[in-house]
């Protein structure tokens, strides 16, 4: 149970509707792997279209048990 | 009323729902001296859970009013 | 088309109900001339009021194309 | 009264004489639209001239509420 | 004598008149408790009032010795 | 069991042998309070005598749950 | 002569051949008014097509002269 | 079209000849799977050999879009 | 010999021992792949149970070498 | 006149007055080499002696032009 | 007693056995002018050789007084 | 072989032609006494003059080995 080790990587998420929704496609799209673990938000950005916030870009660091 | 000096202390407030409730438990669970002041979002994170956001955990510094 | 040129702007959106009013906000009105581009979230603040998320204070970089 | 903007803009003040000085001429000459808000010192550098500090140059950011 | 453990808190100080009087006065209201210690300066900013610097706002972090 | 919230402290602990010497005097004599939780190293520094390293000092963040 | 004041800008140049025409992009169209001054590189970025580089985009920090 | 999600991943690529040189190698060899999408520059370094500079080392990260 | 290129991954090592013993963790079980290459340690963090420091977490970011 | 090269040094400044005595002797003292260049504030801390700021400690970064 | 100046340098110390011999190796080798003062821990790195960590290399930034 | 100690100095190399060109100045004449060893670039930043980069100016943090 101890000496658990980690990987941790990187991906971006995107959404029209919201930041949340941005974090959950990042999730179950681009991190498949990641069943348990964690996440930390690296920067959120976003499209301008029209003088609107147009698309949510939040990035993410994960990380996740290497199962041995 | 000038010269007023002021604390900052460090919580984290955590939600299934959204961020803005996590930062809404910080304040009201974790910071119950500061009830005029501001805060800082210092970092966003969460846990995994079965490949989706399971718990949002949002870190605040938070600074009040040091009444004399 | 290529050689486009940007310039950045930093601005801070406000908004008593949430996170992304106040993007909306700051874009609307604080960057009209920025109809096409990009933002960042440098930072997100907040007043408390009564112990309470008063009013959310979101700071923006936003970039955008400048016409020749 | 809410949901009120603000722009940010970075300048330099300079004084042969104090810091406070550099940050008075930044505010009365490189600032003028800036009426009521607020400043961040980003940094204090200075000359060196002689061996000895010749004048001081301090960076500011400084946030200003834009009228709508 | 070897082994001293310190705790370290967050404060803000502020004057109209100078920065070092803000230090001074964030020292002696926000942390009675640090008799014996060191500070650092996080960050100094300001209010603007009519184009000036109206008050001083200064960030220490205070360290000081925990008595057994 | 989930919206916990924390509280996170910041000491510094000092040993004359080793740096987790250090990191364990911090947690012993400076949070007490911090049974269950966590720490994050946010600077290792140390005393030169004579030359060599002295003192070990070691500065942590502590985050630990408030009991409702 | 003493007290001059300075603005500071950011731009973004871009280029498809190399980062020093991206510079030079960025003073010549986006920052006309930088007549006498400084820059500083705050980040070189580029998109990818085909697997190459396709365009660099130089991230600058522009200061330039108030003249009264 | 919305909602892609992107991978970012980090590497090194060096060249005897220059910065750009080194960007080249870095998405040719250890990006192959990065056809389209962007890169940052995250730091550049290099040997010195007889006094001069003898290997560029450029650090990048590297984001390109998952195919579903 | 010269224009390498070199890929960086993020792991995370934990010991109940040692943060040496952390970093060898990560490298023997999570990096497999880097035989031969360098590592930066990232972070140091930790559990804290009963009062005492429980287990140490490493991050290390890791560079090697991508074969031809 | 071009192609001038710089050493960059770093030094520690103290006074039981004032932040500017604190500069005025680091560079009189520290740096006698430094005749003509500039200096970067890159620390302002003290001690704290009887609840009250006892000698201001400023480090400075100090580049100045190397001589053929 | 008070005005003291202070000279800070950089070194880096190797081990293939700890990161505190890699310390003490930097502050006999590299710094034995610093007799009396205090260092900083910059960076934590090493070489992998053979899937270990083979060599670390520890980064300081070493303080000490310059004597009058 | 083991146990190496290592000197880092900072330097600035400027050059009107190239950012390669103030790298190859910074080592040849501001730091002679590093035959081998590496070299991390802090920061790129220039004059402008007429509205053009004047002269390129790049500072370098260099790391060389003490020969005992």
């Amino acid at each position: 149970m101890t000496n658990s080790v980690y990987r941790k990587i990187e991906v971006v998420g995107t959404s029209p509707d919201s930041i949340s929704d941005a974090i959950a496609n990042a999730l179950s799209k681009a991190a498949p792997e990641a069943r348990e673990g964690w996440f930390e938000v690296s920067e959120i950005r976003g499209h301008i279209t029209g003088g609107k916030a147009g698309i949510y870009q939040v990035g993410l660091k994960i990380g996740f048990k290497i199962e041995p």
